[in-house]
């Protein structure tokens, strides 16, 4: 996140386009560009009890597959957003939008999972582009050094994207302590009820996060609530950081993995650093009954090697909610271990849960046409830092 | 729980009694007999800000078994309660209790999982008992008449024994709402990737609580972190006190069957009144997709019903942490139904978790010997109410 927004430029004048079936109407006058001058600037009220001026109502631009438009936004949304901005343009894909006449006039982008990279050609459709809304999670794939160049912003709906994946952590972790995983599997399979000794139980227990960004620090925080000794290994972030949250810092993962009863892995994938990051040799040394959990990416977990340990090691448990690839193949021996769930990448938002990501994309848009400044921009490095 | 505590009533005269093995060593003068008479007296302190004045130190006697000892008490949590009271006698049992030379002494009674009914003639070995600290949930089957009529305070730790049930139901209403149960079976069984399509996610589905104790009222607060439209079915607790708590009132169990997606039983097994309160009649009208966790006991569900219903309606997936025969009859069809996830009894507090139990109990005896009144006692009714 960055506290200063870039201040804003006027809108190009319009252009004329070729026509398109998609969106609203024919094009309009772009009206009072000046007013529109301050959209970005970073605005502190000196009345704080007094609501913010509406000073403009950004022109935007909503590229959304007809499916994901109604996942994200419900008609009360939709009416919300069409009131925070003024929708030029509404198209299912990149493609229309390139030929829609009224392209030139958005101010701000509303896209999601499935927009193509915004790069430079992409942007020459945009002249007056300064913010992108994006409602998903990691901008990775989505932005370009021509974005950055531009000093267009980008807000990510990352933080609401990752609340329903931190109650999958934590709740896989209270069953992991409970050791319902193992012990579900076994009463089913053996027909018989095991005793309750050796069940570590879900309090006082020491959790280890690879990794702590978004997803980490919010499970982080639940798991204060089963009095858990959380540490964390993030060589990007300064030991004190995590000491004020009550996280123990871990210099090794060597360390990290040797002392987690539940360790979560939340490393992004980025090729040529942290593929594989999670080795055979790291994975042996956990301790004896741990659960691993991996909802950032399949690939950042070593997946042969971990095939062999937990050959080796009916103690311990693997919930995957990623695999390096998806599907698995048939083959893939992950899928009749006796110890692994698969879960089919269901951590991240799902249908209804991906209204809080148009809900914060909406806030987001009131912001910019309010003069302040967005919450969830993200930097271009902590773009690339952030999965 | 009730707000006053019969007043306190001085110590009986010390008795001879058989020697036994167990407990701390030889008998003791009884002491200050006449300074412990305000002992369970209710004390309002005219200067909230002091302290109250520690007025007694209680004689217990405590009778666990060696294990559950310490599960409840650690070694610091020990030396407190040998701070916060005397304890005379320490026994494995209550027939080494019944032998033990102090037993009459005892003001407080230190005991949890195991100990027999307190009938008149246990009670007759412990003539100074005024309080009886249940380290342990339902004090169903520890209470008899005779404890009330003595005006014996009963505490009990269900509070303490309820949180990782609520965690536990929580964790499963999570993974139900994002369809991990299903999901993970079919992953395993299709060797597939199913699409995310159908998945009810987290956020604001309708979640039923059979029965509104301590349980549910713990689940209900923390599905509201979901967004969750939280409905109750309980005759004994008027609609206003569910309304106060964001709770629907659902006078008709059909029609909380009929609505609810993730259905949670916390129905007491009161003998002639629960049993098969949950029939198949009522797991019929179940929504589409729905799952029922049943984490009280078994036999409030019809299981022959249920398994019908199960077989009949694959779409609906049961999470049993309890089964009417403990362990299942190895020919049980519970074992092989795919929609059925059994646990084994392990919601309640199991190892580690027992502790937060020991240490309320320590509490109380804190407030017992400050002489202000037990948070946690029961009363005759709600004993009987209350699983």
């Amino acid at each position: 996140m960055q506290d200063v927004v870039p201040a804003g430029r006027p809108c190009e004048s319009f252009h004329d386009a070729d026509p398109s079936g998609c969106g609203p109407g024919p094009r309009m006058p772009v009206g009072d560009v000046a007013g529109r001058k301050n959209m970005l600037q970073h605005h502190f009220s000196k009345e704080p009890s007094l609501p913010p001026t509406r000073t403009t109502r950004p022109r935007a631009a909503v590229v959304l597959s007809h499916s994901l438009k109604h996942e994200l936004f419900g008609p009360a949304d939709w009416a919300d957003l069409a009131d925070v901005a003024e929708v030029v343009a509404e198209c299912e894909d990149s493609t229309a939008l390139s030929v829609h006449p009224r392209r030139h006039e958005a101010e701000v982008l509303v896209t999601s999972w499935g927009m193509p990279r915004l790069t430079e050609q992409v942007l020459s459709d945009l002249p007056a582009l300064r913010v992108v809304a994006y409602a998903a999670g990691s901008v990775r794939g989505l932005v370009s050094e021509a974005v950055w160049a531009r000093d267009i912003v980008v807000v990510s709906a990352a933080e609401a994207n990752n609340e329903p994946v931190a109650e999958y952590v934590y709740a896989q972790t209270v069953l992991a302590l409970k050791d319902v995983h193992r012990r579900a599997h076994r009463i089913r399979t053996a027909r018989e009820l095991p005793t309750l000794d050796g069940i570590p139980g879900i309090y006082g227990q020491r959790v280890g996060l690879v990794s702590f960004g978004s997803i980490a620090r919010k499970v982080a925080a639940r798991l204060r609530h089963l009095e858990a000794h959380v540490m964390a290994w993030d060589p990007h972030i300064p030991p004190e950081a995590l000491g004020r949250l009550s996280v123990e810092p871990v210099d090794e993962l060597e360390d990290l993995f040797a002392r987690s009863l539940v360790l979560s892995v939340h490393a992004p994938l980025i090729p040529g650093q942290t593929e594989k990051l999670i080795t055979g040799e790291l994975l042996r040394r956990l301790p004896h009954g741990a659960t691993l959990i991996n909802t950032a990416r399949g690939a950042v977990v070593d997946e042969d090697a971990l095939v062999d340990v937990l050959r080796e090691r009916p103690d311990l448990y693997a919930v995957l909610d990623v695999t390096t690839r998806e599907p698995l193949s048939p083959s893939s021996p992950l899928y009749a271990l006796p110890n692994v769930m698969l879960t089919g990448h269901v951590a991240g938002t799902v249908s209804g849960e991906r209204r809080a990501m148009g809900r914060l994309v909406i806030e987001e848009l009131r912001r910019v046409a309010d003069g302040t400044s967005p919450l969830h921009a993200v930097s271009a490095d902590s773009s690339l830092l952030r999965a």
